[in-house]
């Protein structure tokens, strides 16, 4: 195997650790290109059941701690994960969380754990933004971008077009409706812009702003704990 | 000025950058000891208000681009405020935070942001922990850190033994009760696990556990996005 250090044009890429590992094999056997380990994994309950889904799933397994050490540089990985990029088409009776050009990687892996976890699976991004299959974006989402659906978008009026008949809800600092009063109308499609300057004023226009009340002594909330805060509250 | 690049035993830490700059300047003027500027530092508004709250509050300013670059190993910062080190206690009749091991810098920075966006001021940290002055959280606090109060305690007995006498609120995956039916009492303390083990089971019996209702596909939310989650809905 002759596998790089990962970087943007690669067609594959990584999921580090043993947690985003499982769920690649759980989730998206057909993407698993093989595993490699790290001499030092222990015969662990983790690697029993990563031994386990791999036989099943018959992806190939590999151990090379030097090939480890090259792909993640960082001396105390023990499994590696290799997949496919894969293409995805959003749902079009599901909700979407849309994120206008988020641009830090541990944020948009947060926010797709986040969407997982309030039972949202289809993610809209807009360009440009943090590479999806980054395998720091792949960490912090703990693999649960393999549960999920994420269309790429070169603008928002490209997604507009696309899903421009249901109803729009943009987070903004100076939105008009409390988050707590708003009544969804399914399926919705839920706003985000970037972590430095939010949404342009332009957003006003395309559907209902919603906002979450706050002091004034903080400019904004971080953009992955405000996503939280929204989804949180469309359980209800 | 002989400053040196952070380590935990330094009697003094770095706000890095402008913003964060701002709030020491502006909430913890007795603490700060002065400011490094990059000469690339332009004569932007930004550095306007700076340079006023410098000499209102009589801060020393200094232009050294090698200075900047030891401390922060960056080549792009062009502004970091210098203050030393404090002790703070918390208000005995203000609600409470407290984080029980937190780990990750990032996370515990945009939680003390998160805290003062809704209006929670008092943040109490169960050792062994990150550390609280570590460039890196006040950097992603915001510099909420400075408007706050940081206390920090041994095991969470000696704040139990402090604090004993209010209503404990932890935060479990099999907490008993939904976030949305609890009456909170004032003053109350709620109580969050560290990111990876979240609170051991004896939490269960100091008080009314509380859980955030959401998918078995994911563990647990992220700590930061489970605290905004808890915060938002007390404010109801």
């Amino acid at each position: 195997m002759n596998y790089k250090r990962y970087h943007k044009k690669l067609s594959y890429s990584y999921a580090i650790g043993s947690y985003p590992t499982i769920e690649l094999f759980e989730n998206a056997p057909d993407r698993s290109r093989g595993i490699i380990y790290h001499s030092k994994f222990a015969s662990s309950k983790v690697k029993k059941k990563i031994d386990e889904l791999s036989v099943a799933r018959n992806i190939f397994i590999n151990e090379d701690d030097e090939l480890i050490e090259k792909i993640t540089g960082k001396g105390n990985v023990y499994v590696v994960g290799v997949f496919d990029k894969f293409k995805m088409e959003l749902d079009e009776s599901a909700d979407h969380v849309v994120l206008v050009s988020p641009s830090d990687r541990g944020n948009l892996g947060t926010i797709m754990r986040t969407m997982l976890a309030f039972g949202k699976t289809d993610l809209a991004i807009i360009k440009p933004a943090a590479d999806i299959f980054h395998p720091d974006v792949i960490r912090s989402s703990m693999g649960a971008i393999f549960s999920l659906r994420v269309e790429l978008f070169d603008d928002f009026e490209e997604y507009q077009s696309k899903f421009g008949q249901r109803d729009f809800y943009p987070l903004m600092t100076n939105g008009q409706t409390s988050l707590d009063k708003i009544k969804y109308k399914q399926p919705y499609s839920l706003i985000f812009g970037n972590e430095s300057a939010g949404l342009d004023d332009e957003y006003t226009d395309i559907g209902q702003t919603i906002c979450i009340k706050q002091s004034s002594k903080v400019d904004s909330l971080n953009l992955a704990v405000a996503v939280g805060i929204v989804l949180q509250n469309c359980q209800k």
